[in-house]
Order: structure tokens, then sequence, then C-alpha cells
């Protein structure tokens, strides 16, 4: 059985990461423990833990990326919310055959050797939802 | 020293919340375990746990209040998300400080007999960012 364990992260659509880590580290008192910048889909991040979830900073390497085309439509503000499910390709098939599901309904490879999909902001309440299975270490 | 522990909910802004409760039910497995209507706000909430945190489905209760008209500006969508933090009076008075908190700065009485603040998205990158620290249950 598919199963939704938890929040993962929320992902937040910044102009300016480090102005914003600034004030999530200073006012809030949390703390990025890592940056990245992924070229394939155009971002910087920027990640501060925050209990059993993380916030991602997101900002836009340019403005023809999907980041930055949400900036410039929507302003800043929350970009996605991301659960981490187990049974990721039960789940995506399932709700693919519900329409809920942007793309095929195959999952695709996302960040530290996880597989995501993503929910069509029409099924969800307008949220874009991404759905996460985490990856199992390569064995050694 | 305060301190931000987790995040404690997402708040969802939706034009039909039971409908979104069966999305988010049957197709994603998760179960609303509580539901409230809370006049003072102008608000219906359908209640759903994941992991430390809950996702709240908030359906208006009319356009004239802050929920219907933010569901006029933007559409449905993530409205707020809110942080647990201990705290509250000390970080509002450092955030208010900084210009970040909407309205006096003092904490407000919230639900479940928690206090409240809320930052102003300008300071967040876009967020609207609620800080609750849980009530006390009172001594018997």
């Amino acid at each position: 059985m598919p199963r939704v364990k938890k929040i993962d992260h929320v992902g937040i659509a910044v102009r300016d990461a480090e102005a914003a880590v600034r004030f999530y580290e200073e006012a809030l008192g949390l703390a990025a423990d890592h940056y990245e910048t992924v070229p394939a889909q155009g971002v910087k991040v920027a990640f501060l833990p925050l209990g059993e979830a993380t916030l991602e900073l997101l900002e836009p390497t340019g403005p023809d990326t999907p980041v930055g085309k949400y900036l410039d439509k929507r302003g800043e503000g929350i970009h996605h919310i991301c659960l981490e499910v187990e049974g990721l390709d039960e789940l995506l098939g399932e709700l693919s055959a519900r329409g809920a599901v942007i793309g095929s309904g195959a999952a695709a490879p996302g960040a530290h050797g996880s597989r995501v999909g993503f929910l069509h902001p029409k099924a969800t309440g307008g949220v874009l939802v991404e759905l996460a299975e985490k990856g199992h270490e390569p064995e050694t």
C-alpha cells in the first residue's frame, strides 16, 4: 500500500536566496546547512532544516526557468510542497488515472537519489505537490 | 532563547473544503480528523494530520473574509505556513523591531489555547508565516 509519510520540504521562490537566508537565519534562528545549484532546473537552492522537514529557498538562475517564470507571474512565495511517500510508482499510477499527475505518470529522477512526480494544482486545491520516494543507498 | 521547532501546519485556501478533503483522502490516503468553523476568521477548516504537521484546508464562509479575498485575488493555493515556536513574545519583539510583524507585535489568541503572531510576506520571501506557541493546559 502506498503511504504518504510527511512533509519533506516546502519550496519558496525568492528573488535573492542569500537575502532570504539572512532573514530566516538572523530573525528566526534557522540555519542553512547546504546550498546547491541545479542547472537542469535553473535554480539555486538553500536548504534550512526545520523539524522533520526542510525549507528550500529557490532562486532562479535566469528569467526563462520554471521558478523565474513563477516569480514574474505570481511574485515571491511558496512554489511547491513535497511529500515523502512509500510506493511512489503505484501511487503515481492511481493518480495518473485520475488525471492528477503532471506529465506521463512515470517517476523522474530527483535530488539525492530520490524519485519524484508532480501533481497538478487543479487536483490538489491550487498547490503544486511533489511526491518523492527516497533512494536506497547503493550497496558497497 | 526563542526557538523555531517545526512546521506546525500548512494552510491551503480552497473553494470547497469537502471536495479537497475527498482528493487528499481518496487519492493520497490522508484522513481528516477534525473539522472546525471559526466565525471570527470567516473560515471552515478541515485538519489532515501528516507526520508532525497538519494540512489545513481553509474554505471561506463568505467572499468578504480574509480567505475569500485571497481566493478572489490569487485563486486556490497555499495561504500560509505556521511554525511552532518557543519564546513567542521575545521573538515577536525582535521581529517587530525589524518591521517584520503584521500588527502591533503583541501575540493574539489562536486555536486550541495557543498564542500566535503573523510575519509580513515582505520580510519572509512572499510567505505569510504564522508563529504559534502552544498553550499550557490549565492545571486542574
